[in-house]
Formats: structure tokens, C-alpha cells, sequence
């Protein structure tokens, strides 16, 4: 198929679906979940193959260890995890067609903002093949149609999984082009020209393939370009709170987008709280990147930190606009929490970032005046989560500030239509309103539920 | 200055303002509306020489006279209404501080959305000068940092207007660099590739303006690439709501967006209700683009109409595509619903859309089945505005299906950030949630106000 036709047929899959009902929507991620279940060995199968053929990249040197396990959908609890989890999102509640602004315009003339679905995702997405039916049943749940592009490595599953949602899907009201897998990166591109028929983007991967995708296409894109996240060390810290949740921030998952990349340390701690806090990173093994004053510090405290040649060094500019992704920590010193605040919305990538203080108004202006998805008072980073935050799922954390922000359950997947209503026995024209005609009532309606 | 350096400071001037309070916002509004007072004359005579400019393009036939009353800040009550605007917008309620979501995520750590501004806005648009005081009014009210650009036929306007913009907010809290205003084209290129500055591209005017700035840049662009909106009369249709409602949504202002453009007929009525449709639509001097079905019923009907020969002729497919824009309507017949929901959806530029029916199962499911910002029942499409519904102001009518939709108010310029405050005693970190370690209790808070 061109990707014309596929994008298309997505488009048409979505407008007929339009007037699905939630239990029929329900019915088909049970159907889906019935398919993979009666399919599990020809998945493990093909998964087996993906696992083989990147075992050989890996023993090549062109794959990385980390990269393989990933692929691997016979992990630990993965499969089982992957079909709860289309029952979770089968229990979530309903995203679509709840009324979020009601007015009578006129007696009888009446407005409803109604919930609903945005329409065609075209989601790109790295290694984990799971994916594929996370994602099918965030769509499905949210009423929205979507083309689906894994990783190369993992194509072999990919291809067997949506078989197994085609197949469900086609013993459901559901049109059975609502979820589509392609294969090709050469087929990405040509979709990313589809602005016709795509009504969103969503890459979920490395940074770099975040910018490559919108430096190609017209289509809106939500995704999350790197998660540079900071702790700031107020001056009111509290020394117990400190270390903790700079550890936990840096070190409970190094590699995730929300782990803490930056110290900032309020100077009035140079000498109390910093080099216990530095201990603490050390002891975890944490390197740490310096600035003169933090690093003079640890320099002239007795007993000087046993691993301070070999895990402390000095910092360079670049070092505060590096996603470490490892156990590394920039550290930087400021005179107060303006040039905290300062420093942050200068370097970080508007994430997520916390301060630790005991002052309330220091708390205050930090999280009004951090200009990011996410800012924390004395909690960890790594909290910024869709299941933590309570969504049940996730589809990315967005760190664009249009649509959604920070961590996107099913809201982020749904937009809103305005529906009127006249109920006069003559219908309702503009040409009645102005100067010396009728006027605008504006009177709220109280209700969260389109009655017609 | 450099476009980098405009876009920087916008961004400095948007981090300054984060502690403002709304108090401080509305200041700055009165601050400006005094300036503006002030400097009426210098203003006027701004205006004056952009005309007396025009005027000459005019004569030369280089532009519309449309176009040059457009540029006229002294025509009827458009002074007054400027400044009245600023009022108006001032009286709105705060967009931003709104608690949206708050949830207990363990005994003692609280998370909130709170709704804040997107950013830095990039607001492009043409001919008529009071739209930099509606948006810098706007952009105040909102948060959002603004730099503007008129069309070049005003910047002698535009450029005196932002003067004493700037001249209000020098004298009050908001930074002088909020609102910013550009007067090239040249300028607005290199803008649209700061992405780490601005964060929202709005483009109002012509279709073309808008697809050109959407292919420049890979900022978000918020804006209405056309307006092709349809009236569909059902089987189930109603005489008298039918000739109301076709005739004012296409004549009550042909030039708007919100005009109908296409008439969508179910083939049932082509002899009774569509040849009066047909004769009230000629009879206000509209010209009719039938397909082989409604153009036969108009010649076979006794009397002929008698502008037939001057008024009606055969449609082309480019017909249902184009946004006339004037009096003209072009005219479709259809077998059924479904057919015209399958219609709309395929050539309508999901604006808005009408229906009109006695049929509540008809009327149901088209406002859900057709996929566009707006869906009427019984009435006009010219309904679709910011003002109407009920907003006080319009940024403008997004016909895009991410952020907002439909007529773009105040609640269209925010987006929202989490907060997040640990209130134990050690502060909270994720090291300490998991299997067989503590469970998230998502514990619903009510409130819509931020208690820190």
C-alpha cells in the first residue's frame, strides 16, 4: 500500500468509528487481548528471531546489550504485563464526550463543548515491540485511528502483533484499518507528508529522532525532545530531604528521561549540606562535574571524599546542557534562588525540576517561576510519571506546551468539537443579533453530559 | 536587533513575569489603554499616511478597497471599541492558576495541574491595526509574552500603537519587552526559526499566509488554514428553518470564515424544499454551482426562477473545494445521512457544519459523525465566533485539531504545569514505591485553587 492509501484508509477507518459506542470499544480490546493470547507462540516465535538477529548485531558491535533486552518479550513479566495492561486501560474511564463548557446562547439556542477524539496518530516509537499494543489501546480506548512504526530490530514481532490486533479488530465493530503497523523508515517519510490525512505525530525514542521527525513534516508533533531535569539546594534545605531525593532523582533509573541530570546548589550549603550530599552521590558511585565553587568545596573539607580524583572533575559549559543519561551529575553553585530559577529555565529542558526547601515561599516561587512541565517541593524527579502521576498509562511525556504537557494519559489524546442546538420553532440566524436586535444571553449550563 | 535577540528577550520578558499577579496584569492593561488615549492624534495621523498610502495602491489597482477600509482606525466607532476591548478583556476571568487536576499520590505528597501561559507567542496577521492592541490585550491577560507583526500596509499604525503599548508597560510591572512588534517580512523568517524561544506561531489571515508559515518552521502553528463550511438540509428538514438558516449562513457576511459555502441537499426535498431554498438564495442575489440533480429540479419547477440563465449554472468538482468567499453557493444532492456525513467529511475544511432537521436521531448523529469544530442543528453556521459563543474576545478560529479548536478565546493561550509538594518529614522519593514496597493511593483532592 502507498502510504497515501494507508494514511487514508486511517482517516476513513476513523470517521466511520464515529458514532462506536464505548462497550463496543470495550469489546475490542477484549477481542484484541483474546487474539494475542491465542497467538502467543507464533509472537514468541518471531520474537525469538528478532532476539537472534540482534544478538548477532550485538556480538558485532552494533547493537548494544541494553537494546537487545528491550526486544525481549519474554522478560520477566512482560507478556503478562502487556495484556493486563490493555485491561487497565480497558477500565480507565471514558476520555470522549464529556461536556466541558455548556451556554445557552438564546432561549432555546444552546452551545456544548464537547470531548472527542483528535483523529489520525501516527506513532514512531524505538525497540520495545509491547508498544505496539500499548499504544493500539490507548488509541482504541480514545477513539482515535492510528498508523504504528516500530523499531527495525523488532519488525518480526511488530508484524505478528498487529496481525493478531487485525485479527481481533476484524470480529468487532471496529474497522479493522484502525490500527495499521508499517514497517519501513522510507514509509515514515512519505506518511510525514500526509498532512491531509495525520493529524498528529507522536516519536517516542531518542532525541535525535524527535528532531528529525520535526524537521520533516507540517504535521503537528508531541513528543518529548530530552529530559534534562534539575535539583535545586535552597538555602532553607532540609539536609535528610536533600539527600534523599537528590540520590533517588539521580540514581532509582540514570537512564530515564526524568532523572536528574544538574545540581543546583544554593552557595550559603557550600560547606553543610553540599559535601554530605556529594558523599552520598559518591558513595552511589556518581560522578560529579563540577563548578570552581563546588569543587573548591569538597577540596578543602577534611577528611577529604576518598574518591575525589577519580569520580570529581571540573565542568565545562557543555556540561549543563548534557542529558547524562548515567551516573553523572552537573553541579553548579548560585548566590540565591532567582539565579536558581535563572539557571534552570536557561538550561533545563523544561521537564521536570525540584527544589528542596523547608521555606514555603521559596517552594512558592520556585514552582511558579520554573518554567517546566513538572517542579517539585522536596520530592524526587523521577515521580514525573503517567502511572505515578495516577493515569493509569502513558503515551509519552511531552515537553511541547501545546495540547498536553509533562506526562500524557488518554487526555492528552482527545481534543474537543462545539455542538449547537436551536431549539426555536424558526431555527436560529446571526442576522437577528447586533445593535438594537437581540443580544447574546451567555447564561451557563450546568451539566457535564451532551443531552442529545 | 536580531531576530535571536527579540525572541530571547521575549523569553526573558516572559520568565521575569511568572510572580506577577493578576492584579499587576490588569494594571498594565489600564496602563496601556491610557497611553493609547494620550496619544490618539500622533496615532490617527500614523494612520492617516498609512491611507493616504493606500489609497494610492488602491487607485493603482494594487489593492482591494476592502483591504483600505480595513487599515481605518477612524471609521464608525472602531477607536472606541479598540479601547473598550482592552476593558473587555481586562473583565475576563484569569485563564491561568485554574487547579485542573489535583490527586494524593501517597499519605502526605500532593500533585496539581494548574493551568499557565504557553509562552512566547508569535502573532502574525494583516491589514487592520487595532488587532496589535487586541492581542497585546490578550497576550497580558493570558501571560503569554507576544511579538507581533502587521501587515506592511499599517506599520506606520502599528508602529505608533506599539510605541504606546510599550510606553504603558514601561510604567508598570510587566516587563517592556512583553509585547514586541516587528514590521518585515524578512524579520518574521528568521523568527520562525527560533524554536527555542518562541513557542507558538498564530497566523490570522489568508489561507496561503498560513500553509506558507506552517512550511517555514517547526514551531507549532496555531491557526485557521480556511473556512469551507456546509449546510445540509435532511430529509427531515423544516420549510421556514431551512430558508432562515441557508440564506443567513450564506449572506450575512460572505467574506467571513463562518459563511456557508456549500448546500448540501438530501435528494428527497429537490422538488419541494431545495427550489425554495433555491429562490430565497436568488432572491439575495446568490449565485448557485448545482450538481446534475439540483440544477435539473430548478429547471423542471413552474415557474422557472427567473435568474436562472443569470444566477445558476453546472457545478465542477473544483466547486465543493473552493471557499467562495462571496455570493456564490455551491450545491450538492445526496441519497442519505450517511452520504452527507461521508460528504462534509471529505471536502468540508472542518469548520463548522450545519444540519437542519426535525430529526433528533438525524441531528445526533451528524453533530457526532461530522468531524469538524463546529456541528448546528438549526442553526447558522455564522454562529462560529468567539464573541457569540460566549468567549468576550477571539485570538481567532482554529480549524488545526491539537491545543484548541474552533473560535480560540483566553483558554486557548494557557496550557498547564504540575506541581508537585512532599509534606513528609524525609521528603518522597520513588525508590520507596513498588512491588512489595509502598502502592500509590491516587486519592482524588477537590479543589480548583493551588494551596501553596
Amino acid at each position: 500500500m502507498s502510504s497515501e492509501t494507508i494514511a487514508k484508509s486511517a482517516k476513513a477507518a476513523f470517521e466511520q468509528s464515529q458514532l462506536l459506542t464505548a462497550s463496543e470499544r470495550a469489546t475490542a480490546l477484549q477481542a484484541i487481548r483474546k487474539q494475542l493470547e491465542l497467538r502467543k507462540d507464533d509472537i514468541l516465535t518471531a520474537n525469538a528471531e528478532d532476539i537472534k538477529a540482534a544478538r548477532a548485531e550485538v556480538d558485532a558491535g552494533r547493537m548494544s546489550e541494553a537494546l537487545l533486552n528491550r526486544l525481549d518479550l519474554r522478560r520477566g513479566d512482560k507478556w503478562e504485563s502487556m495484556l493486563q495492561g490493555i485491561d487497565d486501560v480497558a477500565a480507565l474511564a471514558d476520555p470522549t464526550g464529556i461536556v466541558t463548557y455548556a451556554t445557552e446562547l438564546d432561549d432555546g439556542l444552546e452551545l456544548y463543548r464537547v470531548s472527542c477524539p483528535i483523529g489520525v496518530l501516527l506513532v514512531i516509537f524505538e525497540a520495545r515491540p509491547e508498544v505496539v499494543v500499548n499504544i493500539a489501546a490507548l488509541a482504541i480506548k480514545s477513539g482515535n485511528a492510528a498508523i504504528l512504526k516500530g523499531g527495525k530490530e523488532s519488525n518480526r514481532t511488530t508484524l505478528v502483533l498487529s496481525e493478531a490486533i487485525s485479527a481481533g479488530l476484524s470480529q468487532t465493530a471496529v474497522p479493522e484499518n484502525y490500527i495499521q503497523t508499517i514497517q519501513t523508515r522510507d514509509e515514515v517519510s512519505s506518511l510525514l507528508k500526509q498532512d491531509r490525512y495525520i493529524d498528529l505525530v507522536i516519536p517516542r525514542g531518542s532525541n535525535s529522532l524527535v528532531r528529525s521527525i520535526q524537521n520533516s513534516t507540517t504535521i503537528p508533533v508531541m513528543g518529548h525532545a530530552d529530559g534534562l531535569c534539575s535539583v535545586y539546594l535552597d538555602e532553607h534545605a532540609n539536609l535528610e530531604k536533600a539527600l534523599r531525593v537528590v540520590v533517588d532523582s539521580k540514581i532509582d533509573y540514570p537512564s530515564a528521561c526524568n532523572a536528574a541530570e544538574t545540581l543546583v546548589v544554593h552557595e550559603s550549603l557550600l560547606h553543610t549540606i553540599w559535601p554530605a550530599v556529594a558523599k552520598a552521590l559518591l558513595d552511589a558511585n556518581v560522578r560529579l562535574l563540577c563548578d570552581p565553587p563546588t569543587l573548591d568545596a569538597l577540596k578543602t573539607i577534611s577528611p577529604v571524599p576518598s574518591k575525589l580524583d577519580s569520580h570529581v572533575e571540573a565542568s565545562t559549559p557543555e556540561s549543563y546542557e548534557t542529558e547524562h543519561l548515567s551516573l553523572v551529575i552537573s553541579v553548579v553553585a548560585v548566590s540565591s534562588l532567582q539565579a536558581a530559577i535563572q539557571f534552570i529555565n536557561s538550561h533545563s529542558s523544561h521537564h521536570t525540576d525540584a527544589i528542596i526547601t523547608e521555606n514555603d515561599t521559596a517552594a512558592s516561587m520556585f514552582c511558579r517561576a520554573v518554567d517546566s512541565a513538572g517542579t517539585f517541593i522536596n520530592a524526587s524527579t523521577r515521580f514525573a510519571d503517567g502511572f505515578r502521576y495516577g493515569f493509569g498509562t502513558e503515551v509519552g511525556i511531552s515537553t511541547g506546551r501545546i495540547h498536553a504537557r509533562g506526562p500524557v494519559g488518554l487526555e492528552g489524546l482527545v481534543i474537543y468539537k462545539y455542538m449547537m442546538k436551536s431549539k426555536d420553532s424558526n431555527g436560529h440566524i446571526v442576522g437577528e443579533f447586533g445593535s438594537g436586535k437581540k443580544q447574546f444571553k451567555h447564561k451557563k449550563i450546568s451539566t457535564t453530559v451532551l443531552p442529545f
